[in-house]
């Protein structure tokens, strides 16, 4: 229970939140918040609705202990309490589209038929774009992204957002080695170690006045 | 003051918000919720911090008008209560990131000396890029995209995110054509119109147990 207001929450927890370079190895995230935070995942949106994505949430002590090697040797996917690897897929064919249609049709309770227009103008999209739509796929997987981001700093989970992963050696480990569905960014999560020195640094950001344009 | 906690009020929010398709032209965003939606968009975190983006709030009348033909006929940037568009640098070149290092030497008081670390892993990051980094600044902009729809939504403030822009088109009337920014994104925020059909629509997601997996 609080007694803030969700605009004093939020603006506390947009300013805790940083990129945590070393956690506690001991502290994990308790079960029904990690529910919490895959919902952030899922329900994160993507164009058309189509979540060319797939979470992969590794716990294995076996797989943590071989993520240094796949991830330029840091440590945080190792100590973290959770570590994600969000994969985008290489093509959204035209089975994949099929499958989302049928996913519509069967939540909304409508015919396939109906969604002719939606399905036209995805597979439209998707043949301009050519053969290789993970330029595309990717950029999707980083609205996931920001929203577990944000999810765990509200509930005062730390975290660090990760661009530096191998592809080449990061799939292998999941199994997607050679799939259709490859590593673009991962996450760690969990809770700071007491002498993480990112954790005292000043935030940076170039001035608002500059970033941000009112026209 | 909410007598629900944060785990209940994020559960809520995830699951209110939804892709507005049609807004009430008469109802603004106030603008304290609309200043806390701007921070977090400043405050969405970036690959080594780099904010290689520009954030375009569009309020003038004339230029909302002007904005549905640069986005492929729909209305929801000429309706709603703020529109943004997020732009991304086409190439974060060595005078871009030398501002950014002497951001931090500022910010943190430590000379651009101690920096240079951190200055050569990121320009041997662009420099292994070659000249477009659009591919990379672009996912960039989807981190702040899923900050402002997430805190959009805690605040039960509706919004459309839109990748249907037609960067041609609008650059121009956000006066960066030809310039070292250009438009990726965007999203429409303020309240969904009491006949938008999309609003009683059931959300379509794959399900959980093929869309996220436990190793």
């Amino acid at each position: 229970m609080s007694s803030q207001t969700m605009p004093e929450l939020l603006t506390a927890a947009l300013n805790w939140r940083y990129a945590t370079k070393k956690f506690d190895r001991e502290r994990k995230i308790p079960a029904e918040q990690w529910a919490l935070l895959e919902q952030s995942l899922v329900l994160a949106p993507s164009s058309y609705g189509l979540q060319p994505w797939r979470f992969f949430v590794i716990s294995s002590p076996v797989l943590r202990e071989q993520l240094p090697a796949a991830c330029w040797g840091q440590l945080q996917p190792r100590d973290c309490s959770h570590f994600v690897v969000i994969a985008a897929r290489r093509n959204a064919d035209p089975d994949f589209v099929a499958r989302y249609l049928t996913s519509i049709a069967e939540t909304r309770g409508v015919s396939e038929e109906s969604l002719q227009g939606t399905s036209q103008a995805i597979l439209g999209k998707l043949q301009r774009m050519g053969d290789n739509h993970l330029p595309w796929t990717a950029r999707q997987c980083y609205i996931p992204l920001g929203f577990i981001l944000q999810a765990a700093a509200l509930l005062q989970i730390d975290s660090c957002p990760m661009e530096g992963i191998i592809p080449d050696q990061l799939d292998p480990l999941l199994g997607i080695q050679d799939s259709e569905w490859t590593s673009v960014v991962a996450c760690a999560l969990g809770y700071r170690a007491a002498d993480d020195a990112a954790a005292g640094q000043a935030r940076v950001r170039f001035p608002a006045a500059e970033i941000v344009r009112h026209l």
